[in-house]
């Protein structure tokens, strides 16, 4: 990726400042009681430009996950060609960990949101299964089977996702450490 | 459980005729250009007692999903103490796909109304999840740390999810033999 030029970073700025507006909100007034409109007035833009960034308000909860896939692909891209499948995700998944180790007090106050929410979480749940493909298109581009592809991108990411609650959790467990006490439990 | 009487067979009766009457009327116009009301004329029934069987559309799809819960704890209530938790959910996935196996031309018919819908999409995943949950439950009252058992969980049933997408897709491979290799990709 080539480095964003002034234009490219005021617009991730604007795609940054919306997201936090509308997680303000929705931590507020709940995220069934907040329009497009208010996260809009909130950000003191118009309600266009909101829409010209998110599709939709779920999409508003989960901006910084637009990283994640692109993360992921470069971290797969990069492993040597011998690193096998399995090993080759969780050099990925301990990069994510890396990313998101500084924001704890940001996950927390997300995931009190998506739990709350059966529109969130089912969007929470699509975008984790997104990831699943991006891994498993990876680790076919890699020489893996595709059916087994799908299976370690489907268990990967179900793993971290359950790292990700437990460190939420419980401030006693960082995130690496969490990761790789799911990845155990899946290496029975 | 104890059998149902003759007002329970009637009620179950009534859920799958509705189930059925809605899959086919999907399958035929797509999933959002029918209503409930669509579906209780299709039946032969007013439009309230759909809504007394199914909350919403969504759930018309996953109307079997119902048992699903149920037969995955009886496994695991059922399976000898000292067998590991994750012998034990694959005895319990093993039993799933023996109930599945000759469905699997409703099962791609209803495969491919979630794939052409994201709606139904999430709701698949919002299922999964539910289940996962379930398999957790049933192992913590097993003895295993909640942790590792929401791990399992999670891993399981997206495993059992790409066996049963694997199934569907390829006439060749029976669900029982899908689900063994994908458990064996976990077992790397």
């Amino acid at each position: 990726m080539t480095a964003p030029g002034l234009r490219g970073r005021k617009k991730a700025e604007t795609r940054r400042r919306l997201a936090a507006a509308a997680v303000d909100l929705f931590s507020e007034r709940g995220f069934d009681a907040v329009t497009m409109q208010d996260v809009a007035a909130a950000a003191d833009v118009g309600s266009r430009t909101v829409f010209r960034y998110f599709v939709d308000k779920a999409e508003l909860v989960f901006a910084d996950e637009a990283v994640v896939d692109e993360e992921l692909r470069q971290v797969l891209r990069t492993e040597p060609a011998q690193v096998d499948a399995w090993s080759a995700v969780e050099a990925a998944l301990v990069k994510l960990t890396d990313l998101w180790a500084d924001q704890r007090r940001e996950g927390v106050r997300r995931r009190r949101l998506v739990a709350g929410s059966a529109a969130l979480t089912a969007r929470h749940l699509l975008k984790l299964d997104r990831h699943a493909e991006v891994i498993a298109e990876e680790l076919v581009a890699r020489g893996a089977a595709r059916e087994a592809a799908r299976v370690i991108g489907r268990c990967a990411t179900a793993a971290f996702d359950c790292a990700v609650d437990r460190w939420l959790d419980d401030p006693q467990v960082s995130l690496a450490e969490a990761l790789q006490d799911a990845l155990d439990v899946l290496r029975h």
